[in-house]
């Protein structure tokens, strides 16, 4: 007998997780289906243990900003095979918890692939064979993959690519890394605070490409001085295992480009949706040039099926899938009729120095014509970025009409601002809002107030 | 001849200075009186010289935490001079920039010990002899100072208060505290993590008595693991020098009270507001029994006479100071006529763990008979908790009819919150609210989320 739900969601990542704990919270018959592990990406390859190799690293950096003043001396040595398992251990307790509350919430887990057979019918390719679930509600959750160029393919041995990197026990003492992107940076970052010789190579002319382009010469400048080898604007032609090294081959105008060696090469080059074989086609879904399922403003792929996270290629954050989530499952309920507003969606790279971004930026407002003023603050004068010795970096607001509707920040500590920050631009704020709001002292939140209300400049 | 000002204000520390700037730059005829250094107690021995003294050793924590997960291993050394100079350093370059920006406003900075003749004159004690200064509106900000009890007064020998420890040229290897509040907290921490050993008394039945209980008893635990001697509600005879040692005397009932000895102790049971010899009492101002300034709902104290920051007792917090004097200078600018709101303050314990607080706490609201419900989380759920392997602490939340009402929160790293936080308060956000904001992934802040999403509680 095939049962049918109220919501069958595929992917246990974020977005999935979320809607299955909603849907089920309120009442919903819901069943989770997912190929691997609960958490999907974000936990078990992504946000959650690159947080953990840079949380656990974290004393290296401050040691290295203070003995650069002369106030600390000192080593901080980690211990690579012991954090690995500490972050093994955690997450494998984080799925446990996470099967738990789906269990104490009446939400039925079948591990396997998910395909559609036909609208209203889903077959799961379990252990125990094929299972058939009924939906009334689909929610395709499926989420994304590291993406490859040819000739950028990871081998396993030497070229690996994050999910190769954070499963090794050794780390190595020089990597290289292709892609100046978060997931690029993030890596290199816990990497070299673990002693690893960094070269960073990207087609881009600047590191994190999608920021405002300030923001990137502050992150140049940052990892160049602690001995990052930079290649920006070059192009790879080939990155190959040879003998025990990984050996990237710049591409040449002449063809025979520059090799760089090194004991590993981590490929970060983007990521690719899972939205091949789901038979999403049959029920007239679409998938745009990238592979990514085409969503209404409803976040509907197909009637009854949404596609929410990574896979419908709105945003890629794991944060980003649960709010679509949560809206998804709040038009099941009846909750909302509305059409699905993001609003400012915060974006955070974590490190030293870390990045955080909500709104619009300049570069983009200019590019659609719109007329926009900036202000801003420079780190340095803010006493918390001394207390840490960390005063490169700045606070930069965007504003049109009067109205706040862009934040971005760069400097060790800067993604505190972003809960705050995305508020104030989803509420609008003017410079009088900011100029009442009492800012707590001293913190390095006052950089923001700092920026909010200096004087505006024309882009 | 007497210069006659729009406004005098007697006080450059956060309220006076921020007062002077925002007055003079709105064209306001603006004279700053100012007996000591500007920047006042928070700059020169407060707020700022503490946090850069947890700043520079935040390595020290950092790499504790994740070498008891036996992540990491090795040492850091602060050399305590060298972080003495920076600190003198930083604190003497702020003082001439804020110096600068008076002079680029036009404020005429007149150094010296203000007294009120009468309604409207002011006569400065100057290096240059007496100047008389008229007003047509005064401002009192001149902050307080470190306050003590018969028998716990500093000799400026081994028994010292903020001030004295905060101009140590050498970290003594022992410590005596007394008093478990926010300055006795963060020195004796800094102090710890520099390698004394902390031996902390108070009166009080437990640490940091003005926050939530469950804070307290969070703070208490931290402390202990970490080797301090904690004698809580415990009351002092005496603390003397005796030799080259601090020797404290506990109080008993048969008069013979446990000795406590260590190289130095530190008294910090409060402050006193610094208003004798002003010359208010002439203009009608009158002074509660511990010397605060009255101030009415517009912050007068006397008509043209208004009082900003500590002096008036309201809230000793720097932060409060400037929101007041920005109140002051928008009234006198005839921007505003409301009465005075400061809305929820919030205030931070610096450190680790850290303390935020903002608005109403569930014993107080219990005290005054109020019916709330309380919501929490704790932090070892977290993962970015997780990652800096701090999980000891919680968020706590206080609802009154549906609506936050009040927000405190201890754990490594949680004064992230308090912007956020304060301004969800102010606002009276309801569950619904916090369900629809999209926090970003991983961050501290889904800690508050959590809080905000969990189930309520009487108290």
């Amino acid at each position: 007998m095939t049962t049918t739900y109220d919501l069958v969601i595929l992917g246990g990542g974020p977005g999935g997780f979320d809607a299955a704990v909603e849907a089920a919270g309120s009442g919903l018959k819901t069943a989770l289906v997912e190929a691997a592990e609960l958490g999907g990406t974000c936990l078990n390859r992504g946000c959650i243990p690159t947080k953990l190799w840079l949380g656990a690293t974290d004393a290296v950096d401050e040691l290295a900003a203070q003995a650069k003043m002369r106030v600390a001396s000192g080593s901080v040595d980690i211990d690579f095979a012991a954090l690995q398992s500490r972050k093994d251990k955690y997450l494998a307790a984080t799925r446990k918890a996470m099967g738990q509350r789906l269990a104490q919430l009446g939400v039925d887990l079948v591990p396997g692939l998910g395909r559609i057979v036909q609208a209203g019918s889903l077959e799961v390719a379990t252990a125990d064979g094929p299972k058939t679930l009924g939906y009334r509600n689909l929610m395709v959750a499926t989420g994304s993959r590291p993406g490859s160029f040819p000739g950028l393919q990871p081998d396993g041995d030497r070229v690996l690519d994050s999910t190769g990197l954070l499963g090794l026990t050794e780390m190595p003492k020089s990597l290289l890394v292709v892609g100046g992107g978060f997931i690029g940076l993030e890596m290199a970052q816990a990497a070299h605070r673990m002693g690893a010789k960094i070269t960073l190579v990207d087609a881009l002319p600047r590191l994190a490409g999608a920021e405002d382009p300030e923001v990137s010469k502050t992150l140049e400048s940052v990892f160049k001085r602690q001995g990052w080898d930079l290649r920006l604007g070059v192009k790879v032609a080939s990155v190959k295992t040879i003998g025990d090294e990984a050996v990237l081959v710049l591409d040449s105008a002449d063809g025979v480009g520059e090799e760089l060696h090194a004991d590993l090469a981590l490929i970060a080059v983007g990521r690719r949706p899972n939205s091949a074989d789901l038979g999403l086609e049959a029920l007239g879904a679409t998938l745009n040039g990238a592979g990514y399922i085409q969503t209404d403003a409803q976040l509907l792929a197909a009637p009854n099926v949404s596609a929410v996270g990574d896979v419908n290629g709105r945003m890629l954050l794991a944060h980003a899938a649960s709010h679509q989530a949560h809206y998804v499952v709040e038009r099941l309920l009846g909750r909302t009729t509305k059409p699905y507003a993001s609003g400012p969606v915060p974006s955070i790279l974590y490190g030293a120095p870390e990045v955080f971004r909500a709104g619009v930026m300049a570069e983009e407002a200019k590019a659609l014509g719109e007329s926009v003023l900036v202000s801003r603050a420079q780190l340095i004068a803010n006493p918390i970025a001394q207390a840490h010795a960390a005063t490169h970096g700045f606070v930069k607001c965007v504003w049109r009409d009067g109205r706040i509707a862009g934040i971005t920040a760069v400097g060790a500590g800067v993604s505190r601002l972003a809960c705050f920050a995305t508020l104030i631009i989803q509420q609008g704020w003017t410079r009088e809002d900011a100029s009442s709001f009492m800012f707590p002292h001293p913190t390095l939140d006052e950089s923001l107030k700092a920026a909010l209300l200096a004087d505006k400049e024309a882009v």
